[in-house]
Order: structure tokens, then C-alpha cells, then sequence
């Protein structure tokens, strides 16, 4: 059975800290798997974790502050020294050291290295410190296992030996030649099975595929996802082996590129969960909201110039819900659509024009649909023709439009860079509910005055 | 470089194809990785693919058909003879193995499978496929490295090359005991550090961390997330090592899951891309807009029960889109906070009054900075402190009603074993339009009437 945190466990934790009992914190904590440990810190208050931290051992120790949540950990370096964090440091792997000293203010960060006492792990380390955070070479760790070419076997398992010491997990055996240059990789399966004599020049699988320290992580996420990659080798622009990256640290970019799609979708402006502050919460989606208020004053002015029209046909108004909901709606589908074939690399080769007339292929369908059963509806409700005819040839007029804005505005987005998931939000769904009172009005205004 | 594919490669192949010239495209497309090669197939139409299929070697053909698109694959297959897909199957690992004949007709599958040359890959094959795809026992593979606790470094390695022969990737060695249950991992370093006659009990580390056959992907993702698990060993009910699941297979579950709460966020009822039909995109897309419609058809229902009103107040209906769009966005965004927890498993242990609470304070800050704007925007432009208040405080309840309703519903939704996702779509977000349309003209008729 795997831990599961309940809120019962935690109360008799706070419980045993509130009354220093380390024993009972140490029993029912020291078993448990550091993620599982770290989660339980993000959930209790600061003075809570700290006590508990103190009764890990070191190795225990390092390994949750890798896995705390950013302002939890925060808060944490805050209460140690930099000798405390630099000893923490010295057991962890180069990529997951950098990352927890990053927000260090500059001077910290420059004493907590200078206090590493492996001093190549702490020029590895402020190396990719150098490095943006969203690029290959703030990915990547510089802890590998690297054989050369020119080498047999024999010689290659006494080098892997020393370099398993550093590694946590072995992935793939990278091959480089006397230049330190990237050339392939070597299965395990192979190693297992040659002679100790093998050069493995003889034995190594010309792979090439690699990324650059200054490719977006984004990229990387798409190339490890393509080829089913488990470690990704970076190189320097010589094609110079200087690291490598794990599927773990891509699996969270895929999770976090893939939130902030939804995220965008639903008109939230910053990654968010439940258990932050209301403040935050509101500060997330306040924005949002404020286009959408903006959107809605647009609204009342295009609808209040029509009033003349409002006051002779009262049940114009009936159906403004319907074609701004309409509108919004169609355009968020069509440009999902979009959004989501420009985040996996899989958007059809076709050009801007085809899809726009496949688009239009989709909305004429729907629109026809939608806009025979309104007409449907209105006439017997409503019983005049003229009116029928003005809401169906509306919404009719509002899904084809929405889905050509909606196709096109994400395409636009990414040509200039700006990403394109943009469009599926409010923003977007807000200038469609616009332009689709307008359309409606214009089409009222043009049957009955 | 990585390959990457344009439209002139494309239009180069099918002219290649179109003259039959082999040679082209074996110069081409055999350099390529079987990804590459599978891309293209899957962008070329069905005779093309054939021709070029043809052209490949047994281990590349075997590859290709593994990363083939689904419904490509399954035209391809319909093409192949069953001793012809036996032979691929030979070259592929059961799990990828089960994948590409799951779809085939029942009395085929059984051809298939009685033609392949190893009888127990073809054993492992009819297991797999008694298991529910989005299982545990349906994502595992038979191929693994393992290893018994008692025995020695030296008898283990023997062993250790006997399977990696059919295993194309080593992630981690497990330990069971003569039972085959399963008892922890062997870490590569340990086994590279150790002396031969090391017994693998005095090295292995005991790893709780395990799924069972019947445990749902999500929850197996989940775990490998959590725990950043490269390799997950699946057991059976008596705790026996049965398979493992390998990253790369999840990494699609975590991509599909998040792209089914994005599509369930935009109003797309099935998994589609720009490449497919009119036709399939239409399928996909109506549904939700015909509840979009009758949405609509019951908001101008709320609104025309208030016609009296709206006649002798015109400017009344200035404001319904922005009482409808706000209803909506306010829904979508606490509602995507919810569902964004529970689908990372990430919510707090806080119970539903304390989530409502919480969510109440958003709503009453959003709420007052809008309103407060509202009102002042209106009380500018239309002059009449009864009309200004009533937008106002139409427009704070819709935020508040919003706020709390949109938290409650995907909580519920949960609890019944429905997708919470549904929550962000178009359902509740046209829910909370008519509700608002409805706490307008009822706080209209209040000051006014």
C-alpha cells in the first residue's frame, strides 16, 4: 500500500510537534518516502516543518528540500545558514541544487557555493545557474555516465564505476570521442553481452538525437514525448557532451504547458491551487475579469445604439444570451483546436487558406443546424416570420464568423510569437459576444427598419 | 539536426511513389528514425503508405507499425495478411505488441496470435489483452529485469543477459523472492560496485512503491508523477511481479488527460485534431452547442417573463451580456482551481465548508472591485442612482452566486464519479448565464418595479 496523507495523520502530527514528541515524529515520518515527507511539510505551518525537518537524518533532509513546494522552500533556506544548505547540497544532484538556490538573494547564493565541499559540484552548479531557467541548459544536470569511443569495455567499466558514485539513476550510457563530442549511445543490453576485450567503437548506436543548452524546454518536452526518450543529451555548440536531462523534470513541464492551456482557457492569469491565499486567488483571476468587464461595457454601448430598434421589437433582447453565448462558444472550440495541435507539433501541413475553408466547411454544417432548429423554435413561439428569420440568420451568421476568427486568431498569435492560447480565453470569447450582438442588431435593423 | 517535415519533402515522396522509384525513396526515408518514418506514413495517403511501408527493413517495418496513428495503423493492418502481422509482433515487446492487434476482429486476433513463432510472447500477448486498456494490466509489458533475492551478483548477471535479450530497455531490476513477489529494487550502481558472490539480499532496497493489474492509469500516473518514477512494477492480487509500465506510456496518459479537460473546458466532446474531417470535427463540436442553444432558448424564456419591464426599461437590456458573460467566466474559474486539484491530486484537506469560505472571500473582493466599477462607469454614462444600483448589485450577486457555485459542482461531480471537467464546460458555464439573466431582472423588478 502506498502513504496517503489524511487529515487525521496530520493532526496527530501537529499534535506530537505542539508537544516536542520527536519520538512519535520520528516513528511514523522516518519510514516514509521523502515525497511523501515533503508533502507533509507543505501542509503544515512553518514552526510544524521545521521541527520535523530537524529530526530527518541528512540524507532524508536533502532529499525533501528537492521535493518541498517553491515557497515553502523558500521560507525554509530563509531559517538556515549557508553552511546548513551548502551540506544539504553536497547530496544532491546538480540540477536540483541549482534549483533550490536560484531565488537565493545573489550574496547567499555566492556563500553557499563557496561552502560546497566538492568544489566541482559547485562550479557545475553555478554553471547552470548561468543558464534560463525555461532552456535545455537550465534542465539539465551535469551528472552522466560517458564512455569513449576509442575504449573497450574493460576500461569503460572501471570509468562508469567511478562515475555511478556521483549518479543517482543510470539512464543511458552516452559515447563521446576524444573531443568530448556527442556520438551516440550505448545500450546496456550490449554492454551486458560483449567481451571485455570490445572496442566500443564496435558496439555503440549511432543516435542523434540531441538538443542544444539553449533550446526551450518546450522543445525538449516535444522531442523526449516523439521519440520515447527516458535521458535527453545536451550539448554546447561545439556538439560538446555537458549534460543531460531526465524524463521527470519533463514530465512536469508537459503538466505545467499543458495547466497553463487550461488555465488560459478558463481565465486564470497565474498557475494557482486551491490552497493559496485568497489574496492570490483573487489577483489570478481579477484581470480576467476585468476584460470581461470592459468586454461588457463594449456590449452595452453596441446593443444601447440600437435602442431606437429595442424599444419598437422588445424581444430582440430575449435572444442576446443565445448569440453571445453562441459566438464565445464556437469561437473557443475552433480555436482549441488550434491551440492544441500548435502545443503538440501536430497541426496538419495544410496552408492558412485550407484551413480556413475547412473551418468553414464545419461552421456552415452547424450553423445550418443550429440555425434551422432556432428558426424551428422561433416560429412557433413567436409566430412571425420576419423575426425567425432575423435570430436564425443570426446565429447562423455568428458560428460562421466565430469559427473563421477563431481558427485564424490563434494562427496569427503564434506567427508573432505571442502564445496562442490566448485565444481560447476571455479575451477572445469576449470580442466574439460583441461582434455577435452587432451582427444581430445589424441583421434585425436590416429586416424590420 | 532533427529531422523535421516539410511540405516540399512530402510532395517529393509522393512524386517519388508516383514513379514507383524505390530508390528514392529508400535513400530518403531509411536514414530516418522509425518516429520520422511513421510521421510521414501518417500524412501520405493509404497507397502511399503501402508503397513506402514496403520499402522498409523487418526491424524498421516492425518499429513503424508501433508509432503509427491508430486508425492509419488499423487501414494498414486490414492490408496485411495474419502470418505477415505475426511477424511483425515477433519483433515488438507485448505490451506495443497487444496495442496493435487489440482493434483487430475477435477471429483474426486469434490468427495472429496463433501464428507468431515464440509461444509465450504469444501467451503474454492474449494475457494482456484480457486487461481493461486504461488499466494497469492494460498499459504494462511482460519484459522486465528481475532478479531473486537469493541468489548471488555473478548467478544473477547469467540470468540478467538471458532476459535483456528480450527486453529493449533496461529502467530498473527488481527483486522478488521464489514466489515471485515482489520485494524491492536493484540499483545498476549497486551492481556495478558489488563482488560477485554479494548475495542480491545484503544489496537490493526494499521499494514499497507498486501497483496492482486493476489500478487506473490516472492513478498510476499519479504515482509516477508524484515519486518520479521512470519504470512502475505492476503485481496480481498475491503481490507477484506480473509487468511493469514505462514512462513513455505514461506520458501520453498525463498529456491525454490533460488535453481531455482542456477539450471538455472548450467544448469539444472527443479527442480531435485540425487533420481530421468536416465531418468529425462537426460530430465533435455540436453536441455542446446544442446545449449552448437550448441554454439560450430557456435564458430568452428568464428574459421574455420580464417584457413588461424591458419595455419600459430598454436600457435594461444594455447590460445582459455582461451579466451573462461575467456569470460565466466567474463559474469557469473557481470551477478550473477544482478541477486542476483533483486531477493532480493536489486539493487540500480542508473540507467543502472551509473550499466555500475560502471561495467566498475571492467572490466578495472580485465582486466589490467590479461592482464598484460598474457602478461608477454607469452612474457616469446613464445618470440614475436606482439603475446604477441595480447593475451594480446584479452584478456582485452573479460573481457570488458564480464564485460558489462553480466550486461546489465539480466537487460533487467527483463525489458521484462523474468528470469534474464538466464543470468548466459549456453546461454550467450556461447555467450560470440564465441564473444571472434571472438575478438581474429579479433585482431590476425589486428597485423599479
Amino acid at each position: 500500500m502506498q502513504f496517503e496523507l489524511t487529515k487525521e495523520f496530520l493532526d496527530d502530527i501537529s499534535t506530537a510537534v505542539a508537544e516536542r514528541n520527536s519520538v512519535f515524529v520520528i516513528e511514523n515520518i522516518s519510514e516514509l518516502h521523502p515525497v511523501d515527507i515533503a508533502e507533509i511539510l507543505d501542509q503544515v505551518n512553518l514552526q510544524e516543518a521545521q521541527f520535523i525537518y530537524r529530526q530527518l537524518n541528512e540524507d532524508q533532509a536533502s532529499s525533501v528540500l528537492v521535493e518541498l513546494e517553491e515557497d515553502i522552500r523558500e521560507q525554509f533556506l530563509a531559517s538556515l545558514s549557508a553552511k546548513e544548505i551548502a551540506t544539504q547540497l553536497d547530496n544532491i544532484e546538480s540540477d536540483d541544487a541549482a534549483d533550490i538556490i536560484q531565488d537565493l538573494p545573489e550574496y547567499r547564493k555566492q556563500r553557499v557555493l563557496s561552502q560546497l565541499e566538492d568544489e566541482e559540484h559547485s562550479d557545475e552548479i553555478s554553471m547552470l545557474l548561468e543558464y534560463d531557467e525555461d532552456s535545455a541548459g537550465g534542465l539539465m544536470a551535469t551528472e552522466y555516465i560517458v564512455t569513449n569511443v576509442n575504449w573497450t569495455i574493460e576500461q569503460s567499466l572501471l570509468e562508469l564505476r567511478l562515475q555511478a558514485e556521483e549518479t543517482s539513476y543510470v539512464y543511458t550510457i552516452y559515447v563521446v570521442n576524444d573531443n568530448n563530442e556527442l556520438l551516440g549511445t550505448l545500450s546496456l543490453k550490449s554492454f551486458l553481452y560483449a567481451d571485455n576485450k570490445t572496442k566500443i567503437k564496435n558496439l555503440y548506436r549511432k543516435e542523434p538525437i540531441s538538443v542544444s543548452t539553449d533550446t526551450g524546454a518546450e522543445e525538449v518536452a516535444q522531442l523526449m514525448e516523439k521519440y520515447d526518450l527516458v535521458a535527453m543529451p545536451v550539448v554546447d555548440a561545439e556538439n560538446r557532451l555537458v549534460g543531460r536531462i531526465t524524463i521527470d523534470d519533463i514530465v512536469d513541464v508537459i503538466k505545467e504547458e499543458a495547466e497553463k492551456d487550461f488555465q488560459m482557457a478558463s481565465g486564470i492569469s497565474e498557475r494557482v491551487d486551491d490552497r493559496d491565499t485568497v489574496w492570490v486567488l483573487t489577483r489570478a483571476r481579477l484581470p480576467w475579469l476585468l476584460v470581461g468587464l470592459f468586454g461588457g461595457i463594449l456590449g452595452s454601448l453596441v446593443i444601447g445604439s440600437f435602442d431606437e430598434q429595442l424599444k419598437v421589437l422588445p424581444v430582440l433582447a430575449f435572444f442576446i444570451p443565445l448569440i453571445g453565448a453562441m459566438g464565445g462558444n464556437v469561437g473557443v472550440q475552433s480555436s482549441a483546436i488550434i491551440v492544441q495541435g500548435i502545443a503538440n507539433n501536430s497541426l496538419s501541413l495544410d496552408s492558412t487558406t485550407k484551413k480556413i475553408l475547412k473551418e468553414l466547411g464545419v461552421a456552415l454544417l452547424n450553423g445550418t443546424v443550429l440555425g434551422l432548429l432556432i428558426f424551428a423554435y422561433t416560429i412557433v413561439t413567436e409566430a412571425e416570420l420576419k423575426l425567425s428569420l432575423t435570430i436564425a440568420t443570426s446565429l447562423f451568421s455568428v458560428i460562421v464568423f466565430a469559427g473563421i476568427f477563431g481558427t485564424l486568431i490563434p494562427l496569427i498569435l503564434h506567427k508573432r510569437k505571442i502564445d496562442p492560447a490566448l485565444a481560447t480565453g476571455p479575451f477572445i470569447t469576449t470580442l466574439n459576444d460583441i461582434i455577435g450582438q452587432l451582427i444581430y442588431f445589424s441583421i434585425a435593423w436590416f429586416f424590420f427598419f
